[in-house]
């Protein structure tokens, strides 16, 4: 199949400082300036970079325009090639090359934090660029956006629960949490304490005292789709779902932050087909972005801006309810909602 | 292999009028601003075009740096979906896309014309960018630049002549020019006036009559390569020498303005171990760009230039005796000097 440029506007440079090569994507501005995280993290070559920007600029328009957010999807990608030791000295000339960049599309893009990096380099982009997301709350941003984020997803879990199982109510409900980091760790702690019956896993080994001191059950990642649940909360790498894994999925209701989780879009349709729920990784995960512009860009207070993340709960209502009348997916009703706001 | 980004630049968009994907790379600045043609091209996808784009402007730089031109290398690459019909308003459109790209660039990028581009298209890109060469004569500029191309390949010819054979004139020897284009037309037409015995050839076979009228002998392009001839003329399409065709080659020199002659740098060791001699098509086929820039940013007449495309002749002398000294290849040599150029 031919693939069709669809991004507005890609910038990639050799970093004048650091000699890396760096990629900024815009994939649409059609609902306001583009956001997106500044991921900074080795490829084998700056092709794959490049892929991840675009790809993951796409899923930002797609996650804006879902959450109601007047704002674009972009995405930089700083591309160490492989084996690069990340020196303080080479972080701090990476950051100033992407802010360079960053600042000649003069307000058109506005990055904040994504994997490998974080609320203080926000500050050294914000040299150069007109407007930076998560600023460490000690220099007047809202820093890191793991909490919200978490929120958003237990929203979208509790309208799927309901959706489900005719009730939002996690107690004694069997959960599977694949991914204790700073997102995945919040969301088993909330759903512990809501009466649920917990598996975690990890693929860093040391968070198995934590689980296991805490009462939760620890399986291998690789056990975790599979282990008997009611209810799996991907939120550790992407391309969880595939042609070779949906057979393995035990749950009736799969909902998490863990980016791209299917391998490609058709798997929705497996999911599906094998009477699972599926919520949209872009709808569960969009806690971070709403609350982030919704404090920064709308000047909304702390609480103010979690009532937003919660309405991800309602969103997910309406979307498994169009789902249900359409025959649909809950990808296709998404993506539906999102081309038909883009497009308005 | 890893494949090491190494453009200083690159810039792709969906034009807003055209919705066409487009591509300004700029290789190198190192030397001076980048110089290089606009493409309009179809590509089977964006990512061909991109492709062509990041190799045709490293070329630029190498062909810039070795022309002793204080140029760096860029190219842009409007990439045509494939069966569109370019229309005049399309056509219209996609310029203005691309000349608004130029301009956001600020001068960093200063195009002319190239395959599927002309003088006229160049008014186009001049009302945003900031400066455009070869305008038609009539609006200022030089226009075309073939006939100093050919001129330039005729300097290089007579200088690999003399290397090769001992004396730069060409009475007598049997040349095949391949290629019948604006550039190739020229170059047979005046080795013929210089007394070579011509053999010629070319996809439109409309040239049949005009070259056997003028008593040139004619071969099917497929036959160019195999045809007796002391020396070789590509002046038609790239990858021209591959593995599979450096052993037809009968010519004891080979010399040029087509792009991208070889499939790959290493063809250049087999010719030279067949004992031809071939003139790098980057040095060859400079005269173009070493006369627009001479006229157009140095402000030298139309004879002063010429005598600076003449040049080439020098260069040329000097890259094969290196060569022969050093027993490494004409492409080697002209690599180093590109190199040594850049990092002084």
């Amino acid at each position: 199949m031919l693939e069709q440029w669809e991004h507005e506007d890609v910038v990639m440079r050799r970093g004048r400082r650091s000699g890396v090569a760096m990629v900024v994507a815009t994939h649409s501005r059609a609902l306001g300036p583009a956001v997106g995280g500044c991921r900074l993290w080795r490829y084998p070559d700056w092709r794959a970079g490049l892929a991840d920007a675009l790809r993951l600029s796409k899923a930002m328009t797609v996650k804006c325009a879902v959450a109601g957010l007047p704002f674009g999807g972009g995405k930089s990608v700083v591309a160490l090639p492989p084996d690069t030791e990340l020196t303080p000295l080479l972080r701090q000339a990476v950051l100033e090359d992407l802010g360079e960049i960053i600042g000649d599309l003069d307000g058109g893009y506005l990055p904040g934090p994504d994997v490998g990096t974080g609320p203080e380099d926000m500050l050294v982009l914000a040299r150069h660029a007109r407007k930076v997301f998560c600023k460490p709350e000690s220099h007047g941003g809202t820093g890191s956006s793991s909490g919200p984020t978490a929120v958003g997803v237990l929203a979208a879990l509790r309208a799927g629960a309901r959706d489900v199982f005719g009730t939002a109510s996690v107690a004694g409900r069997r959960v599977t949490v694949s991914g204790l980091g700073a997102v995945g760790g919040r969301i088993a702690a909330a759903l512990a304490a809501g009466g649920a019956e917990l598996t975690v896993s990890d693929v860093d080994i040391r968070k198995r005292a934590e689980a296991t001191a805490a009462g939760w059950a620890w399986v291998e990642p690789d056990e975790a789709l599979r282990v008997p649940a009611d209810i799996l909360v991907p939120a550790a790498v992407g391309g969880v779902f595939g042609e070779g894994t949906v057979e393995d999925v035990t749950a009736a209701l799969v909902v998490g932050p863990a980016n791209n989780q299917l391998t490609d879009d058709s798997v929705a349709g497996l999911l599906a087909g094998r009477g699972i729920v599926w919520v949209p990784d872009f709808v569960a995960s969009a806690g971070g972005v709403v609350y982030t512009l919704s404090r920064e860009f709308d000047g909304l207070d702390h609480d103010a801006a979690t009532r937003r993340v919660e309405g991800i709960g309602d969103t997910v209502t309406t979307l498994l309810a169009s789902a249900r009348a359409s025959g649909d997916t809950p990808l296709h009703e998404a993506m539906a909602l999102a081309r038909r706001r883009i497009a308005a």
